[in-house]
Formats: structure tokens, sequence, C-alpha cells
């Protein structure tokens, strides 16, 4: 999916909801324990409850890897589930030497087809190169994530005067587009997010600190939004698990719809 | 395995080789194809043939996550396969909030009991600590890496005057010691393994880039080496895919043991 379809997408669903899907089989209803695969049957209902709802579904890979080659079998039926309107990320945080970065590009985009994968920019240009070299695909780079670790690294400075994470922002704007590369930008502090728009001004923001992580949505969309959105919020166990019962499908379309009736005033307010 | 454990295979078997299993399905001899679980089945003649000449394996594991479930089923027979004297790496390199980490080290850890992984520290500490919370696990942090892109970002200088993989040593020696950390040392430029060695005198590196990487192993062993050895030398193309005809798993062996040979060699004139 390219830049221009997934804006039409937001325009059309008026939301720019990402679901995260961090199924954990310790958490999902006790009821689908006795399905086939419980992870994909609580997919499959999460799915079909909140897809008009939201634009992109963003598997966490750690929760599929976690349960060995059955996670990955999950994971992939998921993955053929997801309706083509909703744009897809592999939240993975990989990052390697090029051909071994190549290898983890053709497992998501070509094996899964996903549409976009997370990056950790660590080990620079040549780990993220072989990500960017498949055609009509994404890169997510982390820029400036919303954990509390976040200070040790990404904001240090350097001699220039520059945070680590704005040294990635500027580097990898040399490397593609903003119609291949998207930043993760933590909300946990939306004055940063304001920051980071200015610096660049065109690239649509994965911001995953929203709901568990305590981000506040109106404020990241007033100071993020670009005239294309340029923003896609992600939310996961505020939606997936609100509740955990049997009614759990019909909590998290309540959710994700009341979550998505937010986002559509925020846009008349700031997309333009 | 800790770190008395490590040494105490290496002074036996007067070797501080990794064999790294880069286990690639395009790569291996065309016979083996014909095998049910044609990877496993290359990894365990690799293993027969090696274990005598090294002290550890590393699979990497995005050749395993490229073939999705199948290719996950591989890297458990391997793991389990192993010789339990062999000390084993995940290498992964992931690096991700609190708890997708703790997932992460759930799948390598418990589920296929790696003694190690490797990690990368964008994120900081909390992106860590979960991997140190396994009790006689390692956490292989990337700290200056042997890629064309460890310019980029590992050395950036901060106001403070120091390389960002500097600032990577000092705060991660404040969340573990030499008992639990282990640092990714590239091998391309062997002063850096020295300027490295200074600031972590009681760790161990693992060197990744000897071999198809271009570095070499006596300067790295000149400068690197503590008193107890303190280095893992990883090899992966130039071992096992030394010969890709029937006769890959001798040839294989003769490449590891000219390696030990030389290392028992440079074991006796730096380990001190």
């Amino acid at each position: 999916m390219n830049r221009t379809q997934l804006f039409e997408q937001i325009t059309k669903k008026k939301s720019y909801l990402c679901v995260g899907l961090d199924t954990d089989i310790e958490k999902i209803p006790k009821h689908l324990l006795t399905a086939e695969d419980p992870l994909f049957e609580f997919n499959k209902q999460i799915i079909d409850a909140t897809h008009e709802y939201c634009i992109a579904y963003k598997p966490n890979i750690a929760f599929y890897e976690s349960l060995g080659a059955k996670g990955w079998e999950s994971l992939q039926k998921t993955l053929a589930y997801i309706p083509p309107d909703c744009f897809t990320i592999a939240d993975a945080k990989r990052g390697d030497i090029g051909n071994t970065s190549a290898l983890y590009a053709r497992a998501f985009f070509k094996q899964m087809n996903f549409d976009a994968i997370t990056v950790a920019p660590y080990m620079g240009e040549d780990s993220v190169r072989p990500f960017l070299d498949f055609e009509g695909k994404w890169v997510i780079l982390l820029v400036h994530t919303s954990n509390p670790g976040n200070a040790d690294f990404q904001l240090l400075q350097t001699r220039e005067g520059k945070f680590l994470y704005e040294e990635v922002i500027f580097a990898s704007q040399l490397w593609a587009s903003a119609d291949q590369m998207m930043y993760v930008v933590g909300a946990t502090h939306a004055e940063k997010v304001a920051a980071i728009r200015a610096l660049a001004p065109a690239h649509f923001f994965l911001v995953p600190g929203v709901g568990a992580q305590g981000g506040d949505l109106k404020a990241v969309s007033r100071f993020g939004m670009n005239g294309q959105c340029g923003l896609i919020v992600n939310s996961s166990r505020a939606i997936i698990y609100a509740s955990t019962k049997e009614d759990f499908a019909d909590v998290a379309r309540a959710e994700a719809r009341a979550v998505s009736d937010m986002m559509a005033r925020l846009l008349d307010e700031y997309c333009r």
C-alpha cells in the first residue's frame, strides 16, 4: 500500500487507528483455549470486529515467536486474514548486517506480505537498506520511543548539539523518502512530537504511546498531524483486552469505534 | 553456562572459536535438499564435524525465521542437538519495550534454552533488563559492529567527546556485570578492539568480523585478549560453506581445526 492509498483509507474511514495484535496466549479469553489455533481465533474475531474502524494492524512479533513454530503459523494465518484495505505492520524491530537484514526482509515482506516492518537504526544504513530494496514496502525506523529507556541513548546530545534521535532522522532522510520510510515516535511527550514533525514534515509517524503507554491522542494529533494526516496511532491492550470475557470482540469493537469517532473529529480539526 | 565454565571449555579445547550457523537453504549442498529437514541435517553434520574444535555455536535467527514455522522447527532441533559443553548464542539482535523483550527472552532462553542472545541497545536499559532477569543467561550487547554502517551512529561523538558506542559501554556496565553481559565488537579495525578492551577489561567480546567480514584473528587476539581469554571469535561462511559438495562436513572440520590450532598458539601467547 503506497502513501496515496494509505491516505485514501484514512479519509474513507475517518480513522488513523492501528490495532496492535499483541496477542498473548496468557491473556486471551479462556474459552478460546480449546480452539485449534487460539491465537488466530482471537485475532480473527478482533479483526472482524475492528476493521471498519482502523486502517492498520500491527502484530507484535515477539508474541508469536515466543510460541515457536506454532506461533509462526498463527501469525501467517492472521496476515492472510487481514482485509486488503488495511495496512499491515510487522512490529519486529529488526536490524542486522546486510545479508541478514535481507533475509528478515524476505521473511516479513515476501513470505508474509506485510506492508511495513519496524527497524532499529543502531547498525546504520546498510542494516536498513535491504528492507528499502523491496518496492512498495515500508521501513518504520525507531526514532524516539516511548519507553523509559529512551533517555539512555536517544536523548544523548552529539557534539553538534543534536539529540541522537535527531541524527537518526537527518541521516535516514538521505536513505529514503517519505514514500518509503516512516518513523516510530512515542507520544509520552507531545512537545517532542511537534519538534520531530518540524524535522520531518512529510513522513508518517507510527505512534505507539497512546493508551497503555500513557500518551494523549488529542495532543499528539494537534502537534503531529500534517496535510496527509501523517499519523498512524496504535492502540493494543486498551482495545484487544478491553474485555477478557466471551464478549471481548464486541467490547473491542466499541473501543475501536470510540477511538475512531474521536479521530474523525481530530482529522477535521488538524489535518490541513 | 557461566563465565568460569566458559573459560574452562576454552582452556580444555584450546579454542575460542564460535561456529556461526548461518544456514541458508540456497547455499547448503544440493544432496541434502531431499532430507526431511535439510537445515537441521546440515547443522547436525556441521556440529558433529566441528564440536571438538569450537566452544560455541551461533545460529543466525534470520536464516530460520525466513523459512517460517518450518525454520523454527529446524532451529529448535538444532539447539537440542548441540552438545552441552558448547555455549549457544541466538544471533537475534532483539530489543523492544519491557514486556515485549520479556517475551523474546522467554522464547530464546526458556523455550529454546540458548545461553545467550545478541541485543540492540537503541531503546535503552528497560529494553535489555528482561533478558538480564534470566539467571544464568547472557546478554551480548551490540557495541561496535563490523558492517560499513557502524559509522552512521556508533561513531557519532557526544558532547562529552565520547563515541556513541563508548556511551553504550559506560551505561551498560551499570546494568550488569561481566558475568552476565558480553559485547559485540567487530574486528575490522584491531585498534578499536584495544580501545574497547581498555574500557571493559573483564567482559567477553563476541567478535563477528573474522573471516568473510575481513578481520584478522591474530591482531584481534593480541589487542583483545584478557586473562580469561575474553574473546569468542565467530566464523560462519568460511567454515560451513568451505565446501558446498558432499564433503562439506569434512572440509568444515578441517577449517575449524585449522582455526583452532591457530587459536591454541594465540592463547599461549596472549592469554595472561
